[in-house]
């Protein structure tokens, strides 16, 4: 539906944001980066705070059928993490806000809680406080905060940027798309990969600081490539080319004998296959650190484009709805 | 049962707050006033941050029934920041992380975050970031950060202290049952006051910066007199006496007409209504602001301690746990 039109619109992921952020626009004039991008920045005496929240609902985000409830508490802290490290920023501290169902035991919330301790001391960012409520299912919500010397927005790409993926992206996508189709038995190692990149995805937050010293944007790609580079490209005011030659050569090696048990492409399973965690971020060619691989390229223009081996163009669209699902 | 049985306990509120602290500790160690208290604090460069988050879940917290969206949204955001108005601090910035039920419309999620803006433009706390997410119930969740010069704890009370309220207790508790039982109709102007005071709770943010001035210890009432003064004892290590005499005195005068028509006394009400959001404040008699009226003391011993008319002394009990209703 149009954005004229005059029906209600279905309240999709993307026009919820658009109201959210809406609602909240007067007040965070003048604050810098704001809603809308991973995380939001506040300058405090000379420090650049950078403060972001991140939801994992049971049903709606994970299910624990999937995964153990350390797994769950692990990831939903990595996952709110990924955001700092997609804005270039150290860790500070986190907050954690878990609504436990009814029947939830004591032992149940000591390997939750476990799995987000771990996380947070991988992460170098301390669980300093939080809140424990009853709701109808399991939910962890995540706030972190942390610092930066230069804060990476979505906004900064500029035509002429290589876009530079960091981190693996399709793996995770793949655990999952196994324990939902039940292929996840066995001692594969192709397998075991997949499922470990999707229950225990780690924020790469050192990376992160690394490539922001010479990158000029980027986003964490919880979503699927996608929509993730569409998202850069919308910000920024450009345009997006992902090249299937350059992101073919690299896509995780385990990704390719799974994708054909999955009956699926490699290529998809990283465009459209979310619960990623890898930062996709622009930059000059000059400075493409060695851990980033070129994937694409920014030019005049607008949207997220796909660039098939044949050279020809098409919008890039998909990508992992949360809220629609 | 015990602490000590072998048998799970059952996992109410204390117990789940007793596990998650402990879960994460070691991780806060170190960095000041931690797990437990109303907000956690963290030094950054020369400024205290004073950081917390609160969770407003539908059916445990709130019903529609019961309140407009706006007030869902202004009254979560006051919850939020009413921590930061017993640690003493500054509003600096808040995060919000909804959860939508589906069929939540567009024209919804504009009245709820109007509500949230509304109160976060009163608390001049804007807020900047957010997460917006798929869930089975409507949530709201806030994280707020602040700044203070001496953040005020829930442990700092000392013998001879005076016990002071700041703002007032049990309207809102009146409020809630009187929507309970359908006995909201009409025009009685204490019938207003009270549906004011639970579905538009204001956090004293003003009063409390001026009290840490002055003060040993603070608490918000958010779960009931009774259970806050309680907490502050045992976070203190001292023994919080509240006085039948002196907190007569102080009952906001509504909820004496509202009390005999709700078949409760006002001070039941006032000491375990929950939903207030007024300051337990203690600090030494001669620095009492003209705004705190004195409702008890504080002696060497342990645990809160109802002193009826007669003088005698009782274990404070009782106090709203939203975990297990």
């Amino acid at each position: 539906m149009s954005a004229r039109g005059r029906a209600p619109r279905r309240l999709d992921e993307t026009e919820a944001v658009r109201l959210f952020s809406r609602a909240f626009a007067t007040s965070t004039r003048g604050l810098g980066i704001g809603i809308g991008d991973d995380a939001a920045v506040l300058a405090l005496g000379g420090k650049r705070l950078v403060l972001t929240v991140d939801a994992q609902v049971e049903h709606t985000h994970f299910e624990r059928s999937f995964m153990t409830l350390e797994d769950v508490g692990f990831r939903a802290f990595q996952a709110a993490a990924s955001d700092l490290a997609a804005m270039g920023a150290r860790p500070l501290a986190a907050l954690s806000a878990l609504t436990l169902p009814r029947g939830f035991s004591g032992r149940e919330l000591e390997r939750l809680t476990a799995g987000q301790a771990e996380a947070a001391r991988g992460c170098r960012c301390p669980i300093v406080g939080g809140n424990v409520a009853r709701g109808p299912v399991l939910s962890v919500t995540t706030t972190v905060l942390g610092t930066a010397a230069r804060p990476l927005a979505r906004s900064g790409a500029r035509p002429g940027d290589e876009v530079w993926l960091v981190g693996e992206v399709g793996l995770a996508g793949a655990g999952l798309a196994l324990l939902q189709q039940r292929k996840h038995g066995g001692r594969d190692g192709a397998v075991a990969a997949a499922l470990a990149a999707f229950r225990r995805p780690r924020a790469l937050l050192t990376r992160g600081l690394a490539v922001a010293r010479v990158a000029h944007a980027a986003i964490d790609v919880s979503d699927g490539l996608a929509l993730d580079a569409g998202r850069i490209a919308r910000a920024s005011g450009c345009r997006v080319v992902l090249e299937e030659r350059a992101l073919e050569r690299a896509l995780p090696r385990p990704l390719m004998s799974l994708a054909g048990r999955l009956g699926r492409s490699a290529l998809d399973f990283a465009l459209t296959g979310g619960e990623d965690y890898a930062l996709v971020v622009t930059g000059p060619a000059r400075d493409r650190p060695r851990f980033a691989r070129r994937i694409g390229r920014c030019e005049r223009g607008r949207g997220g484009v796909w660039e098939p081996h044949d050279g020809s163009a098409r919008p890039l669209a998909g990508g992992f709805d949360h809220f629609s699902s």
